[in-house]
């Protein structure tokens, strides 16, 4: 390429007010000679222009030509031999693949599309992101969305004032990554609350903060389990629960649940698994207790086959009728329960702030793992979520969302009692933040789910929930979101909805 | 067992002071019987006394010991037969390995001691753990540390009244998990700035918010790769990166670096990647920067051979001298790289806020991806940061610390120059925040760095960096965080350290 032709070329390139209004002359002339070098207008091994005629071509300073040229040779695009000037340098691979080999000034559109066309990701990302079912909304959330909570509830002003005092006094190590399980107090503060609330049996060493539930099992995935190995689920199961075991690639093995919660038999006990994710204060979705014996027949069987119990106890607090149900985790006298939490429910679903609770064999190298996988931080936030709980106010904001909410259960309860008479089940759990309706195994949920959707009503199907080939019928439905004063309209069309499906 | 001797037992147990003070009765007892089953003090299908007679026995009234019942009935700890009274309700499982069965009555420590003594992580959580060669320190900071930045410069004030300017008009979809890539004013910021100081080419549709390096590894690797896929890592390489690779059952190929950084040779090219991970504005630990040669054979392999390049600009913000080196991202023409960048090293470690730019191909994927797998969250800081970067806080904070950066690094230059006189070589290169003190094949590094340890300074030996047989030998050492007015000082004992040890 001639001399004159490059400086028409960058000339174009300059003038055509690709650059920011504030970029400064030679950083345009690099980035002009540097787009020539990679879409290789100036070929590898091309002679560069000298800064003088290339100043007078462009019409601007020696000076800045040379400040352009002098940013390419520090980042290698070009090389210069003493006395005969500067060469772009570029080094043609001589080993690749000759056959799929593409021009590298092809359009790049066009390959992207081509790209696309192909499976990008890796098996276990396709499975990350696959939805389960055909059945997806976005995450437009409505009245009845499971998992959403009403977080308009949450006492922010005061939330402010907690934070502001920490960045007020603001110690530096609030502003580290957390080396060490945590921030202390709150450490401290979850351990007098599940002691006291959960009958979890611990020291506050046992206590781990991160960033989730999903974090948290995650987490437990690596720290316990190899790929390949199993692990026990819940059928149906909390499905992110699922995807972070099979991403972490565990084989997993569906246990069916009956009225006492998780039901292995002897079947299942020969599919010795090294994790068993359960949740045994109000299984999810369906919401039973675990019974005494069943807890007691899975405490043994992690001890005897060297097996942990990862308990989620994901919505314990919301339990309307009775007392608290007791954790697995304190009927645990062999150090094989992980007990996780979550405040994601209870604060707000942006806090992402969870906890584990390790057995004491298991702290060190669980404080290790956390740091090197995942580096926790946001310390400010865990500082003032320990004050929330000292102070009362997780106490006091807990119970007032009870009321709120166990008012909505009764109410959507109420709306949707004429299911029954089309044969319908309302399930009669008393605790979590959904109500469950079951249908026969004959009835397609997944399209009754879609019908409500019509009407503006997301709601799951029951069937999304289970693995393998087996189906229960039904739908989950969430109320927490759902305002009081609308919540009797909607559950009139829901149960309409659900009504006229059946009798068809 | 007697009914007397149980309600002895069960004062026993209320009377030992075991429960908190605010502990109602009822709780107090229930405590108390669950702990008679689960201790097997009452054993499965043992009759339980009237509450009659233990309201008696415990001197508590009869409606608490009625509450009690009620919750054991419940959880299924007990059940209740018409006319016949309360029962332990535990069923033995049938099908335990009876080889290893353990009473579960025995003495929970030392089972737990047991436990401890083999080997209870998984084989990857092991590796998770494991400390880079023999050579560690705790979490503790001394003025040398690498990875460690002087947060002290933070402007507090000033992010304390951005963050309260969104709590205070707080918009409640800032308290929700983020579900679609990260707060968007934030991703249209860092795209404005990365198009301009880096050359990224991109729109904002491809930035997506991670909670920091980590968690932008482990999505790559996750979505990109599967199980026993081949990395290419850089040889020494940044350590970090290499577990989250590891975790994710990564192969890594090692590729030597070079003065032109990554060095990929024939025998190298036969290796296939899935994912190549790279540094190349400023390699770490070494500090080259990656010949545009070098970029350009990357690119193509990766494009030839269908790899992702992850390319890690984890510091590229503090270059002290010349001009900002563009990314390769920016010469990519058919969306094989992924770029990483953090806010951690500018801001301060424990706001876990980091991006990754990906490829427009998988944008929809990786959001989805993002989503699932890590349910991120924590929008009110994302917008702050959105602010920050926005009102130009952030380009003059990074010209700050870049003075203070860039002073204390000539100060320890200087203090190390003697070093020279003994055979070690201080790396040329003025970028980033650690000096690298490379030292003769035939060194001990990692007696070195304990000997400097001796001396109060922590730092680290470059052959820990290393993978495989390949051990180059050196030091790392990080000046962001050591004072400027003490510099000096340690870099002299520091230089004294060296000298004496590579003298004998």
């Amino acid at each position: 390429m001639k001399q004159l032709n490059l400086s028409e070329w960058l000339l174009t390139q300059l003038n055509l007010g690709k650059f920011p209004a504030r970029m400064p002359n030679h950083r345009r002339v690099y980035e002009a000679i540097r787009r020539a070098i990679t879409e290789q207008v100036l070929p590898s091994g091309a002679r560069l222009p000298s800064t003088r005629s290339l100043s007078e071509d462009l019409n601007v300073s020696r000076n800045t030509i040379l400040a352009a040229f002098e940013q390419l040779l520090d980042e290698g695009y070009v090389a210069a031999q003493t006395g005969s000037g500067t060469y772009v340098n570029y080094n043609q691979p001589e080993d690749f693949g000759k056959a799929n080999h593409q021009p590298i000034n092809k359009s790049a559109g066009k390959t992207i599309l081509e790209n696309a066309a192909n499976n990008v990701l890796s098996q276990r990302g396709l499975a990350a992101i696959h939805k389960l079912g055909d059945y997806q909304f976005g995450h437009e959330v409505q009245p009845f969305t499971p998992t959403e909570d009403d977080y308009s509830r949450f006492p922010l002003a005061l939330w402010r004032r907690l934070l502001n005092r920490q960045w007020r006094a603001i110690n530096p190590t609030l502003l580290d990554s957390s080396h060490d399980g945590g921030y202390l107090p709150l450490r401290k503060a979850i351990a007098d609350y599940l002691r006291v609330s959960r009958a979890v049996n611990l020291t506050v060493d046992q206590v781990l903060i991160t960033s989730g539930t999903q974090q948290s099992i995650d987490l437990c995935a690596r720290l316990l389990a190899d790929h390949n190995d199993i692990a026990w689920v819940e059928n149906p199961c909390y499905w992110a629960a699922r995807r972070v075991l099979e991403i972490n690639g565990l084989k997993l093995h569906a246990v069916p649940v009956d009225a006492e919660g998780m039901a292995p038999s002897t079947k299942d006990f020969r599919i010795k698994p090294k994790l068993i994710y359960t949740s045994p204060s109000h299984q999810y979705p369906k919401g039973m207790v675990m019974s005494y014996g069943r807890r007691r027949l899975l405490l043994d069987y992690a001890q005897n086959s060297n097996a942990w119990i990862i308990e989620d106890d994901y919505d314990s607090e919301f339990r309307f009728e009775g007392r608290p149900i007791s954790s697995l985790q304190g009927m645990d006298t062999h150090g094989r329960v992980l007990y996780l939490g979550t405040f994601s429910k209870v604060m707000y679903p942006g806090i992402r702030l969870g906890y584990v609770v390790v057995p004491p064999q298991l702290v060190d190298d669980f404080k290790s793992g956390l740091y090197e996988l995942q580096r926790p931080g946001q310390v400010v936030i865990q500082a003032a979520m320990a004050d929330f709980i000292e102070e009362g106010h997780f106490v006091s904001h807990i119970r007032r969302l009870k009321q709120t909410y166990s008012e909505r259960r009764r109410l959507l309860q109420a709306a949707l009692a004429p299911v029954a008479e089309a044969g319908a089940r309302l399930s009669p759990v008393d605790s979590g933040l959904h109500l469950v309706v079951e249908f026969d195994a004959n009835i397609d949920d997944v399209k009754i789910a879609e019908l409500a959707a019509e009407q503006g009503l997301r709601v799951y199907p029951l069937s999304n929930y289970c693995l393998g080939e087996y189906r229960e019928k039904g739908l989950i439905i969430g109320y927490a979101y759902a305002a009081t004063e609308h919540i009797t309209h909607y559950g009139n069309v829901l149960a309409d909805v659900i009504q006229t499906a059946l009798r068809k």
